[in-house]
């Protein structure tokens, strides 16, 4: 349960690639009123396969809605993501559903593809109405010297309050070839398990058939993006997206689907794990560890009530080692746990022991609240009922979130 | 669905009186380092009928245990409630359950009381062990002129984080007597639907069988305490108790139940609101009707997930008409709603419409603003699925909230 995410560097940011058989352009169409770049397209010259997880919140976005359809009438075989950030095209009835379609004829038209071999995704103020005019004059300038050709401008135009982009990839080898994942995801406020305004596009250059790609991507999604929560709200746009080019020559079958779908897991939990560290006002990652659970959905449940306390948050933001509060919201999960059974540790190597089978130890209170102030902060809760286990990650709850939150529309 | 629920001023918390037949005192014992009132007694000289309701969490404080031991031990007669702040003897094992009796038995033995007979009530930081010393001389200061005597001295020792006390009263003729419900409550963090770090001591004068006392108490409950949230989190001591003296000579029999039970009820409510209103950090009270359910069930769920949003928390703070935020709860509940059907409004008779038929109205911001900074601020959802209903009581959440919480033990 080690981790390995650093926020990316500038510089990182400068030499991150997408993987074989990817162009990208990016350009700020004048959807943020910062005039910082809101409109990104993803694309190969061949058909990929394509892979989608949404939210499961009742109110879904337009481009919700498009994507699956697309997926549906393509055969999930698709050329591109056209995407944007500003407006979310949610909550706007058929007009919505109209425009993200003319989005998708946009973005088609762009790289010369049929129309429902593109992908489109907004992320942005919920209930406006997208600009069809400043979109059309953007998506012509994508084909132009003015666009930004690097992945990480690209990653870059997909932020909306995030203070980083979130980048991340793997790459395997197989059958003699190296193959790559590599993708980009937003994600700062409305962020809880089963996915919230949280979007991604991943691509890898492996050949996979599109019932294994969407295999791969449920099953790591399930390992990473539904393991993270910054504030409990679920949004209605969360989708991830992933396409496979090919272009690599590495054919992914059944022999090579662990390897692949480790890969992926991988890069999913990196950029799952950077959306959480930089939830909005966060000014650190928090890792849950629930082992000793009676099955990975019971640790999982007590992840997540945790996870989404404001009152544990704030105390590791105060690097307050008020353990009471983690107790207590292991307690109403709605999970069967067993007070007197539960361990507590802060920490990892040099772990402190806060509860011993239900009791508080006489732990050092200087000690375990430096532990909460590193970055992640690791908090272990041993449930003493079985043997399986899950990770959540969240982040701490800052003044700061609330002074971003009071005023995001006005 | 009208709101009668000013704070106390302090010349109504001077004139504040229980139901006739119950005594108070208070005193501080030095459980807060503040030196502020932190041990209370209410009690009649007579054995009264006597009802709780307990929190739901699995992780249960050692007086909560004792209550429920204490009333099933009694029949549900007792004769008074011995509470302290500073210490909530939560999650402090064997130990803590001794504690807990030998609070108990001090107050048996404060009014001359069998050990069965008192109910004992903490609320404070989890996890540290009540200082029987200080609870022991402090027990003993009840019964010397140094002891605070009136009803709103009672009130302000239960209190915690509460920047004001909450009382609330109300009287009702039966049988050409005056009935009296009259009681008090604290809570301010960790406050959710099934009662969070929530007690409260309510007496009446009136003459009930104790399973009809316990029926009013759940009703009153239901409607009241269970439908407020300030911050999602379930507190591990969360408790209601209802205790009735008979001194006014009412009988409450079948005829006369509707009527205790709707005094009762606009007790709980009142108390419930006051606690909503001061909970950490929080400017205004909101209140959440949501109508057009297809079962009060179905509109009590839509209503929680939006009272626990802390995004739509945060906007209502900062008078941001961010609606998007409302709808993408009530579609996360859980619950099936149908976007398309769902109509918005914020303000009573002045109402400013957002959403009609799921669409957004070109609504006058400015108003809309000035709505939500309204006390309470008034959200109105329409489900448009049926015509059941509920209301939901939260707050804003403002910065404030997370300095409280950073910082709570240390």
């Amino acid at each position: 349960m080690s981790l390995t995410t650093p926020a990316p560097a500038a510089s990182s940011l400068d030499s991150f690639a997408l993987a074989a058989g990817f162009q990208t352009a990016a350009t700020a169409c004048g959807l943020k009123p910062s005039g910082n770049l809101d409109l990104g397209l993803v694309w190969s010259d061949a058909a990929c396969s394509a892979a989608g997880v949404f939210t499961t919140n009742r109110v879904q976005a337009a481009p919700v809605h498009v994507c699956r359809e697309t997926l549906a009438a393509a055969a999930r075989r698709v050329r591109g993501v056209l995407y944007n950030s500003g407006c979310a095209n949610a909550v706007t009835g058929e007009r919505g559903l109209a425009d993200a379609r003319r989005m998708r004829a946009l973005g088609a038209a762009a790289i010369g593809a049929a129309e429902d071999e593109v992908l489109v995704l907004s992320t942005g103020v919920i209930g406006r109405f997208l600009d069809l005019d400043k979109l059309t004059r953007g998506v012509a300038t994508l084909g132009t010297p003015a666009a930004l050709r690097t992945a990480g401008d690209a990653a870059r135009a997909i932020m909306t309050t995030d203070t980083v982009a979130k980048i991340a990839h793997a790459t395997f080898a197989l059958e003699g070839r190296e193959v790559r994942v590599a993708g980009f995801a937003k994600g700062a406020g409305m962020i809880h398990p089963n996915m919230a305004t949280m979007l991604s596009v991943i691509t890898t250059d492996a050949k996979l058939e599109p019932a294994r790609l969407d295999r791969a991507l449920r099953a790591a999604v399930e390992q990473s993006f539904n393991r993270i929560s910054v504030d409990g709200d679920m949004s209605t746009n969360d989708t991830v997206l992933l396409l496979a080019s090919g272009a690599s020559g590495a054919n992914v079958d059944d022999a090579g689907e662990a390897a692949f779908t480790r890969a992926l897991t991988s890069v999913c939990g990196s950029l799952a794990r950077q959306v959480a560290r930089d939830g909005e006002g966060a000014t650190r990652l928090v890792e849950l560890r629930i082992t000793g659970g009676a099955s990975e959905r019971q640790a999982h449940r007590v992840g997540d009530a945790i996870a989404c306390s404001p009152l544990v948050k704030t105390a590791i933001h105060g690097n307050d080692p008020n353990w009471g509060r983690i107790l207590a919201a292991a307690g109403y999960s709605g999970e069967e746990i067993e007070p007197e059974r539960v361990g507590l540790w802060f920490g990892d190597r040099d772990a402190v022991q806060l509860l011993e089978r239900g009791l508080p130890t006489a732990f050092d209170a200087a000690r375990a609240s430096a532990l909460l102030a590193e970055d992640p902060a690791i908090v272990h809760l041993d449930l003493g009922l079985g043997s399986a286990q899950a990770v959540v990650w969240t982040c701490d709850f800052s003044a700061e979130y609330v002074r971003i939150n009071a005023d995001y529309t006005t």
